[in-house]
């Protein structure tokens, strides 16, 4: 049943990164809240509710396409988190970037190097706020 | 020394897919031999002979970008070999195939995955050739 | 709940272009028929059974979108018979390539325009067929 | 003779978007003044002004190119205001958007929501403005 | 006037690939020969034909992005001809395709490179032909 | 031996674009070093200092792949600067950004066209300076 579906999406966004998902659906909420059932549903709910990859190597997979394609900085960045908090280790996700220098050439690695930096650094500053 | 990067990237180009490193290096021998060295040091030398990801982690990256990309067909077969020789599982591969329909469409996953199903099939018939 | 979705894609593609869904659902059963029914459920038994556009103008959108993008030949091919069958017209079809000559350059106009010769052609060499 | 393509395509631009177009027009004279000229001429003078299909057809078609594509997002968002001058409704241009969530993925389809909402936000303002 | 942009555009392509030119116009015939107009008259009649760079320079330009690009197989091969009878020669178009491992990776420099070895070659076997 | 190498390239850069380099290696000290050295290494120690191209015609083979891929604008203002620097006029520049719009359409044509008035105008800001 979609309920099914929905609620399964829902568990692994929050497991993933809540913020941005909740930032996003907050934005799509005035203009197409379908949207935001379709990406819980079918990306979550369906495609990484599968066993075959953890939800690590799934988030390692998605930096390089979106890194690869170059033109979706902002679902980069919500990733970068994703997978840090699928537990992905940092070194992980600078070596992904530096792999897509291979495939997609160097400005695509260089901008997903950036975009890791920028996602570090921010974590790191929530961190040191008391 | 630059001996060192050659042979770091032949020695892990031997491992994952030789057959279809030396085609491609007798193919570029009639044209530009220096593009096969650039392949074996920065790709395979430098970058694949990183610590930090695993070869069949590498790979599933690769199949990403290529997938995602979409024009590269060739690479992209190659690296579906190269995976199962670092390691990896054909189901991960055909979940790859999948993640890539959320971040490039599913044209881009189909045809990801009717090339992997070919790769698949090859492997298959020249296993039960006696 | 799910057999409604699944149904309600299926019927569309028994509208659309039933030839080349069952080929293609064919071809995936022997490495990941669960890309087939994501294909039935997702693209096309929530989006396009949406109300909103016609299947007319959803078949134009896509031809755009995969002409521009140039790297899914097979699924543009498919798209030109889908075309036709929910009601468009080959000069609709065509002035579609020409357009997107403004937008993805005179390479991905001329490789759609080709394509769309090819399936014309066919389609008229399968009617002249007694 | 060019005047009669210059005029014509200065016609369908003033009828579409003359804001957009002038503000383009303005910032290519300090650097390129030709390139608006081929703009007007080349995309509007001659493909714009064709028959076989209405300015809201080729408006939803280049949205569905310029969503696809997405590496040209002032582009994308001077064609919703211009798919809606053209006739478009609001509607038609959200489901645009989701349609591309199959051929692109969900990352193109949610900025080029985005962008969407971003235009209809502030035509909402301007228009509330006394 | 017209004539003139059609009358120019025809000179550059009969200086630069008079037989890949004649070859797209027939298969166009068939199909939207105003399409062939728009690659005459825009393409070379407008942009071609300008000063400031050379047709040497054009070309390896042009083979830059088709070659980046990677979605334009046919348009590259004809490209690659051209430049040659603009006066490039054979080391410069390679040069080309290793420049662009820098800046879209290396499948699309080997895919370049191999359809660069693929039309010397047969301009190798046409002129050995007695 | 590596240090020639890495010493090369920097001469390039040096002569290139050294602000821009140097900026970018200070970006990517914090993150991965590394990718500085690749960049010096691969991109200018072995590509940029090939014969068979002048320096200049690799700023205008670059400054087209990176218009057409359209993912990269930092990259591409950086390559302005470069080109200029390697002794291609303006105008080549603003032809080469005319050239694209054959090839990846008129947006990234535009896109690329606005980036290079962007850098000039900077250029001479910064040139009226007492």
């Amino acid at each position: 049943m979609p309920p099914q579906r929905h609620a399964r999406g829902l568990a692994i966004l929050q497991q993933i990164n809540p913020l941005s998902a909740n930032a996003l659906f907050n934005e799509l909420a005035g203009i197409c809240p379908d949207l935001s059932n379709f990406v819980t549903e079918f990306a979550y709910g369906d495609i990484y509710a599968r066993a075959g990859l953890t939800l690590a190597q799934r988030e390692l997979v998605t930096l390089s396409a979106l890194a690869a394609l170059g033109n979706a900085t902002p679902q980069l960045k919500s990733h970068i988190v994703g997978a840090l908090n699928a537990g992905c280790t940092r070194q992980e996700i600078i070596e992904v970037m530096l792999q897509i220098s291979v495939y997609a050439g160097f400005p695509a690695a260089i901008n997903g190097m950036l975009a890791t930096k920028e996602v570090f650094t921010q974590l790191d500053q929530a961190a040191a706020t008391p």
